[in-house]
């Protein structure tokens, strides 16, 4: 069940964010938006599609927040992976955006990806109450800013200067800024959608995101480049602490084991209705790419 | 009127982005997003302000949406400044944020201070109605992105690198993109707020943006570098066409004068309660820096 809903969220994503760029026209750094959010996995889009069909959302309407928060991911690679912040040559199994271009056209079609997103939230698509749809923009610009997603950049930045490695209570506390805060907005987008509690889906989401993280940290140990599509063992190589270098390799996985047993719990209140999130957070422990 | 309305501006939105800033606490990027967003003109603070107060908006209201406008300037000059952008080591008098701290801080501070923008207009101190704030973060939206600021910055480098040097058409839709949009829709936020009709304002801005862009063009020729606080005669060095070159300091200043006018005009619906909007018009084709 959830690979079939992954893969049609992928599906749908695409084809929205192909549709509001079309009229933008042909300049490189439009091209390099598109380039730059075609292709990934789409799990945060997944994730806004079915938060928001548990809580009786249409996907025509959810399709809006989803394509947003899929703009704003792309954004955050492709200054991510700039020369200046974690200088890398592949993303996705393809060249970066400031190798395939240039650095100048990598920072405005990242920046440009940031305003799109909140673009999307705002029109009147995304919901017909506009209190939604200011709830939506608030939301994610905190997800985003220096007390979110960049404040776990920046402390992954510094943490590479460091003296000594960071801890696990450190490592944590980035992730969960850096690939935590979106990740839980994902998931709360549903809820928020229909005017009801995020709660749940934010603890479910807290839980997600950082077996993802932890995920990541095993493949970039264990993983093939061609498969994962981006380059690895850069932080071991970096000497930086991950949570692998912190808990062992085994450890890392008992680890994973238990946020996603953990996520699954935070589900009871949906019931059966929950089990598509269920294998999503299986899923994403298990993952090879 | 006009320079104690500046003035005023200036303090009351120094003031509040401080506010705001104050719980983030003291990372380097939060240091440089403070650096950044510190000091300039202002003057699309005051316009925001002074179109409120034509619109009968409190300035305890619409200081949320300036210092939005405020936070969003901050982050494009941060970026263009970059060594792949502009590759500016002074601005407002300081070296600039790459120079203080490096390009990975900018790269993040301006980011940042973007989704700070959204952040700030999405709040509901902003306008107690949410179709209102929606309404701002739209507008917001489609002024910065691949449509707006961005296009005339992408405009911009790829006019460094073309063949022949732009036309005075080409130029204009460059700085209606780059410095306009962002103006316009400042001079725009005080009806928004209100729920009035934005046009005879947005007028006004297009004229007064356009001005402004020739103005600076002039400076960069005719003005001192100390009181400017930034680099000058960088785009004649760079053989980049501008409006002093495509039209003689001298027509450049009637062409400046003449939209002066235009603009002023623009504001014939306000009658004398525009007046102070007037001088800001003659204020910025006379300014030194």
């Amino acid at each position: 069940m959830f690979h079939t809903r992954l893969t049609e969220a992928a599906t749908l994503v695409q084809a929205h964010l192909d549709a509001v760029m079309a009229p933008m026209g042909d300049l490189t750094v439009v091209q390099a938006m598109r380039y730059a959010s075609a292709g990934g996995k789409r799990l945060r889009a997944f994730l806004v599609l079915e938060t928001a069909r548990l809580h009786g959302i249409a996907p025509e309407q959810a399709i809006w927040p989803a394509a947003a928060v899929e703009a704003l991911h792309a954004y955050s690679l492709v200054h991510d992976d700039l020369p200046c912040m974690d200088d890398d040559d592949l993303r996705r199994g393809l060249p970066t955006v400031h190798i395939q271009w240039d650095s100048a056209t990598a920072v405005l079609a990242g920046d440009a990806l940031q305003s799109l997103a909140f673009e999307l939230l705002a029109r009147s698509e995304t919901s017909p109450d506009a209190a939604i749809r200011a709830d939506l923009v608030l939301s994610m610009a905190r997800a985003v800013g220096a007390q979110g997603m960049v404040r776990g950049q920046a402390l992954d930045i510094a943490a590479e200067t460091a003296a000594t490695p960071l801890t696990l209570d450190q490592i944590t506390a980035l992730q969960a800024g850096k690939t935590g805060a979106l990740i839980e907005w994902s998931a709360c987008a549903g809820p928020r959608l229909a005017g009801a509690d995020p709660a749940p889906l934010g603890a479910y989401a807290r839980a997600l995101g950082l077996a993802f993280q932890i995920a990541d940290d095993i493949l970039d140990v264990t993983g093939d480049e061609q498969t994962a599509g981006k380059r690895l063992q850069k932080d071991a190589g970096a000497g930086k602490a991950t949570f692998v270098s912190l808990l062992g390799l085994e450890g890392a996985r008992a680890r994973a084991t238990e946020l996603t047993e953990q996520a699954c719990a935070a589900l009871d209140p949906y019931g059966e209705q929950g089990d598509c999130l269920r294998q999503a957070a299986r899923f994403v422990i298990s993952r090879h790419s």
